[in-house]
């Protein structure tokens, strides 16, 4: 009696068609690649068209119904061979360096309680992504293994001084294996931090474990590698996917794109706009343009904390926002209503944060569009407070400009209105 | 010579055609309505496609040139005739209560400054739109008179008592225009201070003064009074521009909407899903469901301004997390990242607010999705130190529950986490 725990349809259907049961020691033949592992019982029942394999380094594979060619038994006595020891370098193909810093991409489901922890390193995440093999010779190397929403922005500058450091001339880009809740705000830091670098940083993550048949992992490493691939200008993106289907990777821009769902696959929006490229039929679509709006590269590598985000709401309790000069802040950016307001009955505590020499901004908490504190006599009041208008940027990227300002300047005002990476237009 | 200040392309053509100067006393007939007024100069340069007549209530009005027949001098013996004193009640439409309480919607320009300001009551706004009297008898009550960013929880309160107050069996329904800015936030108010009216309250606003020809108040005042004519069921709701164009009012739950664009005419956008109902072709479409989860209709207006939305981010800075319990605080609602995480970094300080007491919520800036805390390490954590996870409650809105709770209960844990209208699903 086979024993399919966890399959069902079709999947079910293909291994009861070759007699196989979970354990057995396969080899699965498609069109372009051959996996070798050991059939694993399947957790992941939100599809009935993949089967999922551990390869002999520990990772789960899925493997598409319709990709499958042959399947054949693996006698005992013939070692699985895995698919990283089969894959040489090209040197036909571009070199691609993979950073891992944890989060879900690099993550295993923990079978016994459905949990997931950020253990895989980059070697491995590489590995069980046999497609990337025919795009680029990827170079992997873990710095970190954080969950994304541990992400500090003492890990900022470790990413950015790594990345400063290396052979740029080796590679022709760099992915970042990033955890997603915050992997917009570290997009956001390596664009000012390393603002001008010459090699595309393309960040990528996933919403659902790599070992889940299910997981947005393999697309979303393949369309970044296929941007660097084929030549996308440098700058800092997020390559995750379009839509709900695997198909489309889209490239947002690293300091114009949030996440806006937090389960689906195509969480990250570019905001005020269509994403800067996409990635479709193995190439990448869009006019190139230049990422950055300053000339050589200069990196400035370090985070100031004593910034802090505040989403007005009515009823804000002026209380706490009294609080802001004494805790130390020396930057507070608002996320308005609007244009950019505020309710009056909060003016006196704005009034004094500036006074206490603190740089005030306004962003919008909206998101789409941009703030305009000249319409309406509540913005014209904030302004005559020294409230600075932030334009369109992402309340997000200017919470992480105003941390990275305060690291070298003490006057933030004209490094926070002047774009930098595609951050703010006028 | 002709003297047509603002005008160009076919407005202008057409004004010249009729031999008409700007400050001319006209009489404009459209296939439906008459208008009476003085030809003003045109300040809003966007299109080509209107004439702005200033009526003798003092209100302007832009005209679609498409919809003019005929244009007429008026001698100026003969006194203008305003639309309002041409439009009788008409027994057989239902009756619609319109309650201004300021914004945009009862702005009018101030054509030096080009600034708006505040000034309409809901009598004028109605006189100003003559397509609402073949829809409904309109009942104007001017209720206050605020921008949106101004409005106070005590203003939410203001308005629950006057709705509860209201004789519910004069009218089909209930229109409140009100500020665009945090007209979500007011929404989200009276579905829970009034759950179980009996009657629609549908709010809408505009995000262009209604003096201005492209103004959207018009369309959005239509679509509110005519899903109310067409039988919406009793709830909260926004009604604005579906998209860019006129064509389509979108109705949304008033406590799953958001403004999500500064300044477009679609800026309101249901989250999680579809908006309620749609109005098109003067029709409400969309299948009739029960707004409310509870049985019977018991008011209870209040509000506590204890409560606070705190957005979190990397290098959030404890220090002021740390001063929450020392402001008063009894509620805050997190704006976690992702599923509903925060840096670990940050535990002891959440800890040390819930050990205070304080009930501590998170929803997640993603805004769409819902959070769940079982699948990562750290959402595992935070449930331990008894942070509630508010499933697909909207952060404002949970806000808003959150203070209109703490205005009548102790422990709130119950409540927020118990559906009321429409506010989360399990």
């Amino acid at each position: 009696m086979t024993i399919l725990y966890g399959y069902r349809g079709r999947a079910y259907d293909t291994l009861q068609q070759y007699d196989m049961t979970i354990g057995d020691r396969i080899r699965v033949d498609t069109d372009t690649l051959s996996y070798a592992g050991t059939i694993m019982p399947r957790y992941d029942n939100s599809d009935d068209l993949h089967i999922v394999l551990k390869l002999e380094n520990g990772y789960n594979v899925g493997i598409s119904l319709q990709n499958i060619r042959n399947v054949t038994v693996i006698p005992n006595d013939v070692p699985l061979t895995t698919l990283q020891d089969v894959q040489p370098f090209d040197p036909s193909l571009p070199d691609i360096l993979l950073l891992s810093t944890g989060g879900t991409i690099a993550s295993r489901i923990d079978y016994r309680t459905g949990a997931v922890t950020p253990t895989l390193d980059a070697a491995e995440i590489s590995a069980s992504i046999p497609e990337l093999s025919g795009i680029a010779n990827i170079h992997p190397v873990p710095i970190m293994s954080e969950y994304s929403e541990n992400i500090t922005p003492e890990h900022w500058t470790d990413m950015a001084r790594h990345i400063d450091g290396i052979k740029k001339s080796k590679y022709a880009g760099i992915i970042v294996a990033h955890g997603t809740d915050t992997m917009h705000y570290t997009a956001a830091y390596l664009s000012y931090a390393l603002a001008g670098y010459s090699l595309p940083i393309v960040m990528t993550g996933s919403q659902r474990s790599s070992d889940r048949a299910s997981s947005d992992a393999a697309p979303n490493l393949v369309g970044a590698a296929t941007a660097i691939a084929d030549g996308i200008p440098r700058g800092v993106y997020i390559a995750m996917h379009l839509d709900q289907n695997d198909g489309i990777t889209a490239i947002h821009p690293g300091t114009r794109v949030r996440k806006c769902h937090t389960s689906s696959r195509d969480a990250f929006r570019t905001i005020n706009g269509p994403p800067a490229y996409l990635v479709r039929d193995s190439r990448l679509e869009g006019e190139r343009s230049e990422y950055y709006q300053i000339e050589s590269y200069m990196p400035r590598i370090g985070a100031d904390r004593r910034a802090i985000l505040v989403k007005y709401h009515p009823g804000y309790n002026n209380a706490l926002l009294s609080k802001i000069p004494g805790c130390g802040y020396r930057a507070v950016i608002l996320e308005g209503t609007g244009l950019g307001h505020i309710g009056r009955e909060s003016y006196d505590a704005v009034k004094d944060i500036i006074d206490h020499g603190i740089f005030v901004g306004m962003s919008s908490q909206c998101l789409e569009g941009r703030v305009r504190m000249t319409v309406y006599e509540s913005g014209r009041d904030l302004l005559q407070l020294g409230v600075v208008p932030l334009e369109d940027m992402l309340p997000e990227t200017a919470l992480v400009k105003a941390m990275w300002a305060l690291s070298f300047a003490d006057d933030i005002h004209d490094i926070m209105l002047k774009p930098i990476s595609s951050d703010l237009s006028w």
